[in-house]
C-alpha cells in the first residue's frame, strides 16, 4: 500500500518524534531524555473538582457541539493571562484553543506553507514543531542562537538572500532544547524585521510561566502593530499535558486562515475540558500554582547545573538555563552524541538524552544533546551525571588521548 | 497578510463548513439544518461517574504525556465492538483514537493525498469530510448513489477512466446526507474492485449503530483481505460530540502512515476522555443506551416520513431514511434550494435546512436539500414540515403554473 502514500507520509522517513526514547529496563536507568514535567506537581485534585463544577454548571450542553474556536470563557481568561503576564493587548475573540501547542504549530504551518515555501527556524529547534512543519514540504533555512536568543544578523542575512521567507519559527523562552531566553531588544527587533521583510512570527512559548530568576519578559506578540505575530503557548507544561490544551493568539487574515483550517482539521476544541480548566481558574491560583512547579524546577536546574560544572570535562560546553527544562550540551566536533549513545552510554551507563540530529532540519549536526530535568530528583541528576560525565571524559580522553 | 497564506486557506473560497447554520432568533424558528444529536439523550450523569472513576483509579498519570494511538482500554474495547457489530476481526494496536471522526478523515488524506492526486467521492457528500479533502487540493471524482448506496456502475466507468484514483470516501450507514444505506453485496462488491483497481476505502460510519429497522450489516472493512479499507467511527453520535472522539481502524503500511501524520499533528489523542469514555464502557452497556437512543431517533424519524408524505408537493422526491438523522429532498431541476432559502423560506416561513450546493465538491447540484430531525420533537416536525411544505408548493405552483 506504500505506493498510495502521500509524499509527506513518505514510510523510509521515519518521523523526527518517532522513537526519541529509548526504552532501558535497567534498575540502574536513568533518563534525561523525555520533556515530560513532574507528575508528582500535577494539581490532580483541583482538576478532578474542577471537571466536576464544569459538568454541574452546564450539564448536557457542555457535551454538545461547541465552536472551532473553543470555550468562550476560557478565552477570556487566556486574553486577561497574557495581558498581564506578557503584555499583549488582545481579545476573547482573538483566541484560538487548540490540541495542546502541537496543533497550534501544525495549524499555522496548514495555514501558511505551501510545498516548497520558504521557512526559517532557529537551531536548534524543538523536534514536534520540525515534524509538523516537515509535513507541509517547506524549504528551511536554519538561523543560529546566540545566548540571548536568534542571532539576527545571520537571519537579515539569511533575509536579504532568501527574501521569500514567509514564517519564522521560534521559542524565545527557555528555549527546547537550549534553555536560551530572547531578550526583550532583540523581540522588538526581529518584530521590526518581520515588519522590514514581510513574514509572519509563530512565537512558542510553553515554558515562559517557567522562569528560575525573572517575571516572564514581554511576549514578541506585544511589540506587533501589523497582526504579523502569532502567539501560542500551552498548559502542557504549567497544569498538565494530558489535558491536550494549547491556545493562539492571531489577528486579521491570520485568524481568519487558523480558524478556517481548524475547522476541516478537527471542527473544534474539547469543550468538557476546556470548561474544567476554566473551573479550574476561577477556583484556583494558577500564577500561585506556577510558583509551586518553579520552586521545585529551579531545584532541578540547580542540580543540573551543579552537576554540569563538577562532572563535566572542560572539552564539553553547555548553556545555563534561567528556566524550563533543558539544558545543551556541546561535545568536541569529532564526537557524534548519538553514536556514543547507542554504543556506549546507554548499554554501559544506562544513561539517555536526546542526540542533536533530531534538533536539526537537515540531521546534521551531532556533536552535541539536550539533556532534561525536569523528570527527575536532584538526587537522580547528580547521580546521572556523574555517570554520564565519566562516560564523556573516557570519550574524550580516547578520542584526545593525554601524551 | 493574505499574500502569505497557503493556497489550500485562501480566504477568498469560505469553508464548506462556516456558515452553514443560519441563525433564526424568531421564535417561530424551526431548524432542520445542523445535524447534531438531541442532547436529552446525553448520559450526562453516567459521564460525570466515568470521569471520577478515571481519576480516581489512574490519579496523576492519567494527565502525562501518553503515547499518539491513545488509551489501550478503550482501543481493546472498540476492538471488540467492532467485531461485534460489524464482524470485522482486528486488535487493539490496529485502533487509533482521534479527535472525532472529522480528525480521522483529515489524518487519511494527509497520510494519502498529494496536490492533485484524485479522489472519489459519493455524491451528496458530508460537507466536513468535503472541507477537510479540501485543504489538500485533490481531483474530485463524483459518484452518485442509488437507493442501495454508491453506484457501482458509475464508480467503475469513472475507475477506468482515472486508474489513478486512490482513494474512495463513503458513508455507507444512513448516509449524511441523504439516510441511504450500502447494501451488503454492494460491500463485497466495493472492495473487490478496491482490490482490482488498487485504491484504498475510507469507510465513514458515524451512524452506524442508528438503525431504526435492523440490526447493523457487516462493514466494508469485514470483506478487507488486503488492508486496504480504513474504518471510521465515532462517539458523537452514539454517546456526546463534545467528547470529540473518534476511532479509526488501519493495517500496515496505512496504519503506519496514519500514525506518523498524527504525531506531527497534535501528538496523541485526550487520554483524560478516552479513559473517561472507558470506565463508562466498563460501568455501563453501550448497546442498551443506543437502544434508548433508536427509540426516540425513530419516532422522529417517522415523524419526519409522515409529514413528507402527508405536505410535500408530489413534485418533489425524498430519500426513506431506515437509521440516522437525514432525509434528502430533491426539488424540480428549475428550484434552487439556496435562493429559495435565503429569499423566501427563511425569512416568511422561518425554516432551515442546508442546501444542496454544500454537498458537491463542485458546488454544481442547486434543487436538492438535506433536513435532518435529530434535534426535533415529532411535533416541531410536523409544525416545521407543514410550513416548508407550503412553501415548496408555492415554490413550484409558481414556475410550474397550473393552467
Amino acid at each position: 500500500m506504500k505506493n498510495l502514500l502521500a509524499t509527506r507520509a513518505n514510510p523510509d522517513v521515519s518521523s523526527a518524534l518517532a522513537g526519541l526514547f529509548p526504552h532501558d529496563t535497567s534498575d540502574q536507568a536513568i533518563s534525561f531524555a523525555p520533556g515530560s514535567p513532574n507528575q508528582q506537581l500535577f494539581p490532580v485534585a483541583a482538576m478532578q473538582a474542577a471537571f466536576n463544577t464544569a459538568i454541574d454548571q452546564a450539564g448536557a450542553g457542555l457535551f454538545q457541539y461547541q465552536t472551532a474556536q473553543g470555550n468562550a470563557t476560557l478565552r477570556q481568561q487566556l486574553a486577561d493571562r497574557i495581558h498581564k503576564w506578557g503584555q499583549v493587548t488582545t481579545t476573547a475573540d482573538n483566541v484560538v484553543l487548540t490540541v495542546g501547542g502541537q496543533q497550534g504549530i501544525d495549524l499555522v504551518a496548514k495555514a501558511l506553507l505551501n510545498p516548497g515555501d520558504e521557512l526559517a527556524v532557529e537551531t536548534p529547534a524543538y523536534i514536534g514543531a520540525l515534524a509538523a512543519f516537515d509535513l507541509y514540504q517547506p524549504r528551511y533555512h536554519a538561523v543560529p542562537l546566540t545566548t540571548d536568543g536568534i542571532d539576527l544578523n545571520a537571519l537579515e542575512d539569511t533575509l536579504r538572500r532568501h527574501p521569500k521567507i514567509k514564517l519564522l519559527y521560534t521559542v524565545p523562552d527557555y528555549h527546547n532544547p537550549t534553555g536560551i531566553t530572547m531578550s526583550t531588544t532583540k523581540r522588538q527587533q526581529l518584530v521590526a524585521l518581520a515588519n522590514q521583510y514581510d513574514f509572519v512570527i509563530l512565537e512558542d512559548t510553553p515554558y515562559r510561566d517557567l522562569g528560575y530568576e525573572h517575571a516572564p519578559l514581554p511576549a514578541i506578540k506585544s511589540f506587533d502593530t501589523q497582526g504579523r505575530v502569532i502567539f501560542l503557548s500551552s498548559f502542557s507544561k504549567i497544569l498538565m499535558p494530558g489535558l491536550r490544551t494549547g491556545w493562539l493568539v492571531a489577528d486579521g487574515d491570520l485568524l481568519a486562515a487558523i480558524l478556517k483550517v481548524r475547522l476541516a482539521s478537527d471542527l473544534e476544541a474539547n469543550n468538557v475540558v476546556h470548561a474544567a480548566i476554566a473551573a479550574y481558574l476561577t477556583a484556583n491560583d494558577l500564577d500561585e500554582h506556577i510558583q509551586n512547579l518553579t520552586q521545585h524546577y529551579r531545584r532541578q536546574r540547580d542540580a543540573m547545573v551543579h552537576a554540569l560544572a563538577a562532572y563535566f570535562p572542560e572539552e564539553v560546553q553547555y548553556t545555563r538555563p534561567a528556566g524550563g527544562f533543558f539544558d545543551w550540551v556541546t561535545l568536541p566536533a569529532d564526537l557524534d552524541a548519538g553514536e556514543l549513545l547507542t554504543h556506549t552510554i546507554q548499554p554501559q551507563a544506562h544513561i539517555t538524552y536526546v542526540p542533536a540530529t533530531n534538533f536539526y532540519p537537515n540531521r546534521d549536526v551531532h556533536n552535541a544533546l539536550r539533556l532534561s530535568y525536569s523528570g527527575l530528583a536532584p538526587q537522580a541528576i547528580d547521580a546521572g551525571m556523574r555517570r554520564l560525565g565519566d562516560e564523556l571524559k573516557a570519550a574524550i580522553h580516547a578520542t584526545h588521548p593525554v601524551v
